[in-house]
C-alpha cells in the first residue's frame, strides 16, 4: 500500500479535481499492473493498472489507496465495476472514499460481485490523499504555510530586506513544493512590494506553476485570482494551497486555524529587530500554544535547515 | 588525544583559574596513567597521570591536551620538568600554551631533556580548552548565549508569559550547561521580573551552581555580581560565561560580537506577536548577517529541538 501511495504522489497536483489515487495489481507475488490518476482526473488509477495487466488481472489482488468509485459518470464507468469485471480475487483499500456517492458503496459493490474486498486503513495512503480528504472534511484545500526565517525568527531585516535569507538549495526546494500545489497564495502587500512571479523555476517543471491567489482588500491585480479573507480559500478549485505570506497574512491563517502543515526554512543567521515571522494570533496563554504541532520531517538543505510540522487535529 | 580531551572535560569548570587539561600515558599499547586538572587548578593533569602510572611511566608516551607548563610556581613544579624526570620517551601536545611563561618553552624544555616532544594540533583538545584560549586570545571568558524560543522565534507571549516554552528535558539540559559554566549572566529586567535562582537543579550537581552576574545600570542586587556593560565581562573570574538573557541583553552581546556559541532550544509551538528573541543588533544589510554562524550540534530533547551554533572567526 505504501508503494501504491508513492505511485499516487505522481498524480499530485495534476489529478485535480479528482483525488490522486495509486493502484498496484499483484498476482502470484509479481506486480502485473501499476496506475495512478492522470491529468485532469482521467483515466482513474484502477483503469490504468487493469489496462496494463490485461489478462493477468484475473485472480490478482489490487492495492488501491482510495476506495474504488461506485458511481458511473459520463467520463467513464465506475471503478468498482471495472475491477469486478476483470475477475480480481481480492481488493485492498487504504482509505474509504468520503464522497457520498461512494462512501462504502465501492467496497459493497465489489463484495456483491464475489470479490474479497477489505478496508485496511493506511497512513501512507491517507497522507497521499490529504488534499482530497481535507476538502471532504473541512470544505477547503489542504493548506501549507511556508516560512523562511533567520535563527531568531525574522523574515526580513528591520528595513524589509528579505532577499535572500535562505540559500539556493532551500529556494529550489520551495519551487519543488510549489510544483506539488494547485494554488499559491500571497498577501496584497507582498504582491505589490516584491512583484513575485510565484512560478516553478525548475527544469522540466515550469508547466507545473500553480494558480496564483492574492489575499487583498485592495485593487485586484492582473495575473491572479483575488480573495478578501482567508476563509474564502474554500472557493478555490484546489486541493493543495501553498501560502507564502508575510507577518500578517501568516498570522491570519494561523489565527483562523486554517494551516495544516507548516514548512520552516531556517538560515544560520541572526537578524535582530527584524520583521517577525508571525504577527498576533490572539493567543491567550502559553498553555494554549502547546500540543498543536508535530514535527514530521527534517532535513538539511545546504547550510539551511528544513522542518515540516503537521497540525495535530 | 580525543580521549585526553574527554578526560579534560571533567575538569570544566572547576579547574578555574587554570585551564582544564587532560593527560593520558601510554606504554606498549596500554594506558598506564590518566589525569585531569583538579578543582582550583591543582594538581595538574600531568602530575595526576604520572602519579597513577608510577614506575610504568618510564619509556611511555604522554598525550597532553595543552603544552606542559614551563614555569614553576609556589603551588608546584613545572610539568615539563616533572615529565622529564619521569623518563618519558615521547610527549604529544594538542595545543600550544598561549601563556607567555610557557608558549613553546614547555616543549623546548622537554626536548632539551632528550624527550621527543611534538605539537600535533588537535581540534578536540582546542575545543576542550576553549574557555582558557578565549581568555588568552580576547581577554574575556568564552560566551554562550542561550535562547529558548517558539518556532516563530519568540521568547515570551505578547504579555510576557515565558514559563514554559520548552519542556522538562530541555530545561534539564539547560541546567547541565549551567554546571559547565563558571558564571551565568542575566539582565537587570529578567533579574527583577523573574527573580531567577540561576542554580543547577540536577541531582549531585547542586554545588556546581555558577557565580551569578547581573548586567544592569540600576541598583546592585543581592546575591549577584554586577556589571554595567557587556564589555565588562572581561573582569569576571571566569573561563565560561553562560548568558540567559532577554531580547535587549541578547542583542547587546550579539551587536558587540561577544558571543562565541549560540544554544537554541525550540519548542514546536507558535506564539505570534510575542517578544522577539533578539532586539536590534545594528545589522546594515542581510549580506552582513551571513557566514558568521555554523551549526555544530543538533539533538532532540523530548518534543523540543536543541541546536548549537559556533561563531566562525
Amino acid at each position: 500500500m505504501a508503494a501504491a501511495a508513492r505511485l499516487a504522489a505522481r498524480g499530485r497536483p495534476l489529478s485535480q479535481p479528482n483525488p490522486a489515487v495509486g493502484c498496484i495489481l499483484v498476482r502470484e507475488g509479481s506486480v502485473v499492473g501499476r496506475g495512478w490518476t492522470r491529468e485532469g482526473g482521467r483515466p482513474h488509477a484502477e483503469a490504468v493498472a487493469l489496462d496494463q495487466a490485461g489478462a493477468a488481472s484475473r485472480g490478482a489482488t489490487a492495492y488501491v489507496t482510495l476506495e474504488p468509485c461506485a458511481h458511473q459518470s459520463e467520463r467513464g464507468p465506475a471503478c468498482a465495476d471495472l475491477l469486478a469485471a476483470a475477475g480480481l480475487a481480492r481488493v485492498v483499500v487504504g482509505v474509504e472514499d468520503p464522497d457520498p456517492r461512494t462512501a462504502g458503496a465501492g467496497i459493497a459493490r465489489l463484495r456483491s460481485a464475489g470479490i474479497a474486498a477489505a478496508l485496511i486503513h493506511s497512513p501512507e495512503a491517507e497522507a497521499s490523499l490529504i488534499g482530497y480528504l481535507t476538502r471532504a472534511r473541512h470544505g477547503r484545500p489542504h493548506v501549507t504555510l511556508k516560512l523562511a526565517t533567520s535563527l531568531d525568527g525574522c523574515i526580513a531585516t528591520g528595513k524589509g530586506e528579505s532577499q535572500w535569507i535562505t540559500g539556493d538549495a532551500a529556494r529550489a526546494h520551495v519551487h519543488s513544493r510549489r510544483a506539488m500545489s494547485d494554488a499559491i497564495l500571497v498577501g496584497g502587500g507582498t504582491w505589490r512590494k516584491d512583484q513575485p512571479q510565484l512560478d516553478v523555476r525548475l527544469p522540466g517543471l515550469a508547466d507545473r506553476s500553480p494558480q496564483r491567489v492574492v489575499l487583498t482588500r485592495g485593487v485586484a491585480p492582473d495575473r491572479a485570482k483575488v480573495i478578501n479573507a482567508p476563509a474564502q480559500i474554500a472557493r478555490l478549485d484546489a486541493q493543495y494551497l501553498y501560502v507564502e505570506a508575510g507577518t500578517d497574512v501568516a498570522a491570519s491563517f494561523i489565527e483562523q486555524d486554517l494551516v495544516d502543515r507548516l514548512e520552516l526554512y531556517r538560515a544560520p543567521i541572526l537578524i535582530g529587530g527584524g520583521w517577525p515571522a508571525l504577527g498576533d494570533i490572539g493567543l491567550a496563554s502559553l498553555a494554549e500554544a502547546h500540543g498543536r504541532w508535530q514535527c514530521v520531517e527534517r532535513r538539511q538543505l545546504g547550510s539551511d535547515s528544513y522542518e515540516a510540522y503537521s497540525r495535530t487535529r
